[in-house]
């Protein structure tokens, strides 16, 4: 799995949310991609976790390129700063209010 | 590290914050602790991201008995779902506007 952390600055683009979800729909249509879960708070801070099969995914990911455009727009208009890390997950489970049990849950979404 | 991610149910309990500011304390407190990030947005889904040194100190927080009878209280009143995952981190990397390029940051927090 990805993981990018961000904070947003202030400037209100609005290039920044069309651009969001087109990133969303391209790493959907990759190779291996398995799940993506994104939250911004009202702040700015941002966490999106995303889920691949293997590590060779998330490379070619990264080195899409519409993806490595978007990037330097990230840097240059929208972030204040962002973290990447790359994580393997080992194990899960889950609990839902309409179930009323914990369970295990896939691992890699 | 610990992946905790969320949905909180619509009611409005003050309950909720004060016991959640609680157990981020009370985290920092424990061995093992090196980091937490988390995120909520105004439609109730929420990313906590916690770091630890080892696999050791994420099942003694889990175990910790205040923080069992807290996950009560957020399955009984707090959340419509969640779900853990247990993850190593194996690289990452940050970028900051005010340095202008990227950098290795620490893998664990």
């Amino acid at each position: 799995m990805a993981i990018f952390r961000s904070t947003r600055n202030t400037h209100d683009d609005p290039g920044y949310q069309r651009t969001s979800e087109r990133m969303f729909e391209l790493a959907r249509l990759q190779p291996g991609f398995l799940g993506v879960h994104s939250v911004r708070d009202e702040d700015g801070n941002g966490i999106t976790l995303s889920y691949w099969t293997d590590e060779a995914s998330i490379r070619a990911w990264r080195a899409h390129d519409e993806h490595g455009v978007v990037r330097e727009s990230g840097r240059r208009s929208w972030y204040e700063r962002y973290m990447v890390q790359i994580a393997r997950v080992e194990r899960g489970y889950g609990w839902d209010a309409a179930s009323e049990h914990a369970a295990a849950v896939p691992m890699t979404a």
